[in-house]
């Protein structure tokens, strides 16, 4: 894939986000890519290839939203960068000549989104790469419930430290009706911290993490190995 | 390695590859070069490191054909590059302007292939690095026997999420004299599908893969783990 | 990092040196930075994020020394940089101006190591991060030590291979009063060879490494899981 973004756009600078996302685990990259996009410069190219549907019916997608432009499979992985998008434009992409030929049918990364990613990136207009697209693949986020003195939320993403992120986020928080004493997971209570390090070694807290996220850690360790975590888990702050 | 490149080119594009070829398994590394090179652009330098016999008498190499350039050690790792071939030119690197010195015995990479490299790229004329080399190590492909109604391959490479690329190309399959209805494999008789999700989550099948060879998958999971594939396994298309 | 990097300053080549550390492993990191910062070029900002108590009161520090700038957490990973250097400088970070905000209590790396470097590679002066640092937090190198006929030294670092890196390095060696005729660790009595294909495929073996330090290696194996090596482990040279 970088060569041929090369290839078209010799002057790219390309930034590998993760490897780390499991096999087709939509889910988690709709949130790594929500995540991360804050910290890149004004209009970068995000192109992702977490995309266990390719070479099926399938439509390949590139959006513009939070200034910055998206290009990827139809199948959820923008949910979280468009759900809270003040505004966004989506095209499907069909413009035959901005894509490597032949496309084969598994590894569309290096022949589609590679490439529409690369004219983009060179100044090639979203119109151009096809017609717009009303009704792209949305995926929910796990729900997040809170009452006046608890909330309840699940783990959506597991680190490669083994941190288990959730789907609760620091705007719900401030929504309780008074300073929460525990985060409850796994049948474990777990003290709210700031960092890592107010805990002993080997201890579980959570904290808010950098993204602004309820995060389960342990301090020096793995909370998903230590706690038995997975995306789906629940986590209740009460 | 970069930081050589970047001392002796500064504006070097540099590209990981893959840093999944097990330890000295040169066979992978011949066939992952020789699979991508097409995806990148005119010219590019490409720097092999696959290299068990540093600091041994084997030589390093230093090779023009299909419009790049290629630097690493003489063991094999050239091979799928250069067998199919209409011209190739291979010198031997003794220039030792072009090395980093002093030249340790245990990283050849750092010491020679990089900055080589990096000096082909700065347009350092590939007759400057040594004299011609006429018998470079070559290893074989594994064999591939065409009947008319059966090929019989092995397969070449195992990649990160346990596909099983095989020595078994699309011409050969042209070569057979019928449409072939089943690969079969570690005593499993696959089916021959276009993209993975032709079958349910976590069933095997066979595929062309993006680089053209018959790939031995599952859709959502390892075929290598799965089947218990390994390199060298036999595989037979009817 | 890579996007708060390249949003302020958009030329930056970055080089990932490692992703290997093991987590918080604070003397590794000491280890891998000294041995690889000749390798790259002169003025090289290198950030370093092993970082075990990011949020609590530890300091960030930048550091001018061996021709490089060296921005990172105040817990001794630029020990071994600057316990052997000529002259120093070393700052605190204390310039808001420089740091992403809001500054997260988890990710220093991102808030302030990849900013400070970014505004250091684009020319800002290391005076302009902070106050003078007179105590930085120093961790001592494992000690070596040399006898007549012997050398005590420990195992600092595995690489990713297995092999194990030791604290004894050549100047160590040209003390000796005779020549060394085996390496002991792990109750095992080692050949000191120049590379690894001196020895048969699977056996044991120490030589210099391309760092100028002792290694423990395995011909086309793991010396750590075949002996059973981790940092700390005791080593002689006799």
């Amino acid at each position: 894939m970088k060569g041929v973004v090369l290839g078209i756009e010799p002057g790219a600078g390309i930034v590998d986000i993760t490897h780390d996302i499991a096999q087709g685990d939509i889910g988690s990259a709709a949130f790594v890519l929500d995540a991360c996009r804050d910290s890149f410069p004004p209009a970068t190219v995000f192109v992702v290839v977490v995309d266990p549907g390719v070479g099926s019916a399938r439509r390949a997608l590139a959006v513009r939203t939070h200034g910055h432009l998206f290009v990827g499979p139809d199948n959820g992985v923008f949910s979280y960068v468009m759900d809270n998008a003040a505004d966004r434009e989506v095209r499907e992409v069909t413009n035959g000549e901005l894509l490597r030929h032949p496309v084969s049918a598994t590894f569309h990364g290096r022949d589609i989104f590679a490439p529409v990613g690369a004219h983009l990136a060179a100044g090639v207009s979203l119109e151009s790469v096809g017609p717009p697209c009303g009704d792209p693949v949305m995926i929910a986020r796990p729900g997040v419930t809170v009452s006046g003195s608890a909330i309840h939320g699940r783990v959506v993403y597991i680190d490669r430290f083994g941190n288990a992120l959730t789907s609760i986020d620091r705007s719900a928080l401030e929504r309780l009706t008074r300073t929460p004493s525990s985060v409850e997971i796994a049948a474990a209570s777990l003290p709210l911290c700031r960092y890592y390090q107010e805990r002993p070694a080997g201890q579980p807290l959570a904290l808010i993490d950098s993204a602004g996220f309820l995060e389960i850690a342990v301090n020096g360790g793995s909370a998903a190995r230590q706690l038995g975590l997975r995306p789906g888990a629940e986590v209740v702050v009460k």
